[in-house]
């Protein structure tokens, strides 16, 4: 905790942000590369961190960082959800750069017990497990590729540590990648709940909310890791931190206490149904968007 | 909205604090009596507003206003759960002045799918019901009292303000006394879920997170209300204005986010249990603290 | 609980398959009149107990049943969720007979913690509630018909019964008509999730679970109450007898036992969308069934 | 399917009882030994399959079944919860036979969205876990064994075997034991969320709800198992069966159906306490059943 910033987010594009802020105008922030887009309405920032300086400056290692706003989808425009999901499957297939035949094994991270930490075993239930299916009748199913899919828990109600267990289970099935469903924290209350984070520099469970833990990507696990965050929760003592609060009574505040939308529920469920879908449409290819809820 | 201020609460005793922090050294708080006293572990404050003076300095309703502070609860002290349903019984039993034969409504009021203004409808998952009991077998449950209860629901999603339902119920079976157990919000993070606040001052169910609705009290519902409220979450807004943003900014942050502990879940169902168990001790006379989850 | 026939149902259509089997052939059932019809590619019996005869042959009120089977939902066919809501709709908008400025009720009767009980709890949830919205922005929700709704609980949880509370909130807010939705037994496994029944005759809260309680009817609620019927269960006693036990054998393996699919959690939150969702596009005329999900 | 018998079991004293009605009067079960006792008022059926013919006779595996009832926990008589757990707890710790630093793995095999299903997570959730607390704070939990858990999922959900899940998290973080928590079916109604039956033959985990997996014993997993059983679900088709229906009549009704008892939500959770506090009790020696709940 020693070094601990006051300000803490899990997303790169806000580290890059707070950098900003700190920098001298004529600053440039050497080693990371940023392109801006519009993709049907939602904003998308794709951030590599190229080297050791930019990992340094934004405390975040190297790889690349897709972030997807989703306002649109909670301003409720028609037909907002299915677009969303294409784009964010769009994003997901770019970066696990899959072989037809390759398996992939989805991690729901996070504790089902607490709302804004549940994000990660919501999302695996919207998602389409197929590997007893195809081992069972590899014809009717050979158009879709082999899932499967572990909620690991948590450190505090297993006694170990979610990398650990997909680390075991990796080793037992197989698979090709991880895709690895987290919630995060963010510096912003704005981008609660309306922004994806998707990485291929693997996540530390728990990071989200305060308690590291040994860390989920290709170096523990053995196959590469991407990992799909949801920011779901600002610290207390970031927001105080933001306010002007010196860090003594920021941390005072902060001690277990966390900033969330006051519809937690509703949001954590809309961005778990958002993410499994888009990992369907990214996982199999002849599935189209509008056939996505038969399989449910 | 216009004038609500910047730092908000629901509780008498934080009103009070915010009071003196505001006023000159040597102002003192007409209109207001307060008694601090120390009840099996418990910090207990009793606080009485007594005229319009004190009312319009607080901001809050001429009444009683007992805050019983559950430290001890936290730390898990052995047999502490027993005692603080006893202290807080003794208190409830205290405002209600029941006679013997009187009858009783009890109304959790807030949403139950919201994990912090859940607080009411999981209290009276733990209250003993008995209308139905001794209406069929007399006899047998002549030691109990009657009680009822009702699960109001929140405005946005029955359409009806829960004061009116409760209300209408009340003119249907005429209970003596209605107990509404609502979520509250506090102003320090430090009193959340750690705090409970009685008031013979009635409630005006939603002001605890941000949509005041119509009050529920002896005036609007026709027999005494006594309040139980917990406070489970603080403004986002209300914690940026306490570290000095400005109320613009703070307005700001605070759209639709809310501050609570990390296992908001737990302990919420905690501390309805603790009401439950408390309400269970102070209706039925002959009930000892260790029989009562015999009856749930 | 003497005169209980061993076999029950609370549908009227196996009410008059049980007068069948037990009839000789040559029987009419004078009373009653029946037609059967597919719309969209789903069963609906149309069935009216016409006079006492009738009543007392069926053991069912005088008045119209509606049976809508959704076998094709559950073969997943595409769009066949759109089809049911849109078939259960037009009768829901039949037998309520509204005029354009009536304002509706939807009352949710069961217990919300018991699987096969929370059907029609888990409907509200998916009902459109305007009243609320109406009172604020007339104009703005011009479109749209007054409802409101209430989740009654049981009389084991509350003492109330929930006939008594859905008659007072209509004493207070006075709407024109009363949606409630229950839970049903059933005769046969064959029905379980798969039906809904549409009756005029109002709801006897319980029945469906072996706790008769006071009616829901015109009579005792003074508004005509449409009921909305799903069964859920099959009681023990029921299958037992059906199988050739005999009256006491089968009532000693029945005692608080059930009979419900594997898969009930599942298939109650199906059928309470489908419910919730029918209402909606029942009661407001210029929703759309694929605009239906923009305000949920 | 083919061989499957119409009666279907998980109880080895259920399937002894079987054996009785179809044998002779003068027949003895070669090969089963049974002892019957009464342990503070909880009768105690202690089987032992000795050879292969009582195998093959009952068909369950040559071990032990010892199985408890806990008809005195359904009348609440007053302490019965704790002299139940005591009484299931010496049971567990005579079967383990764990040395003091032995480590125990404790399984919660089971679908955590299906009530009946989900006594296995339910019973982890009451497990103290001490494995992260020890290797973090050797000498505060000194006195405490290392126990961790997994709540293993279900087939349809991961498309994992949970025998594999837990096969290769036995892998990686060795215990001497794994406790395998999963819900049975039964024959009679009448033991349905009344009976525990612990058996160090493992467990097959799905055959309680008509889905055999691949087994989880000491062969397939590496260490020795204790199975804890609930049954929760009589198979329609097993009471159909019972009560005279032909086969394929019973096979009919069973589909997909299952009979458990009406307050099937509060009876798992009941059960799953018991056997979480009794798993506490069995494993941490200093642990009193009157201090099990501080840590929980």
């Amino acid at each position: 905790m020693r070094d601990k910033p006051a300000v803490r987010t899990d997303l790169a594009a806000e580290a890059r942000e707070l950098w900003r802020e700190r920098a001298a105008a004529a600053d440039a922030l050497e080693g990371v590369e940023v392109v801006e887009t519009d993709e049907q309405g939602f904003a998308v920032t794709t951030l590599r961190v190229l080297d050791e300086n930019g990992a340094k400056e934004l405390c975040k290692p190297i790889g690349s960082y897709v972030t997807v706003s989703f306002d649109a989808l909670l301003r409720r425009e028609e037909d907002a959800f299915p677009r969303a999901a294409a784009v964010l499957a769009g994003h997901i297939r770019e970066m696990l750069t899959l072989r037809r035949d390759e398996r992939v094994l989805v991690a729901g991270l996070g504790n089902s017990g607490i709302t804004p930490d549940a994000v990660g075993p919501a999302a695996v239930d919207s998602v389409l497990i197929t590997r007893h299916l195809k081992k069972r009748m590899p014809r009717e199913f050979s158009s879709f590729r082999e899932v499967s899919a572990v909620c690991a828990g948590v450190l505090g109600t297993t006694g170990v540590e979610s990398a650990d267990l997909v680390a075991a289970l990796v080793q037992k099935i197989r698979p090709d990648r991880v895709i690895a469903v987290d919630a995060l924290a963010a510096r912003s209350t704005k981008r609660l709940c309306r922004t994806i984070q998707l990485t291929d520099t693997g996540i530390i469970p728990g990071s989200g909310v305060g308690n590291s833990r040994s860390a989920l990507n290709r170096e523990t696990i053995g196959v590469p890791v991407l990992s799909v965050g949801v920011p779901t929760v600002v610290d207390a003592a970031t927001l105080a931190a933001e306010y002007g609060a010196d860090r003594r009574r920021a941390q005072d505040a902060a001690e277990n206490m966390i900033v969330t939308p006051r519809d937690i529920d509703r949001s954590v469920n809309d961005m778990a149904k958002l993410i499994g879908y888009a990992i369907n449409l990214a996982l199999h290819e002849g599935l189209r968007v509008e056939d996505v809820d038969l399989f449910l």
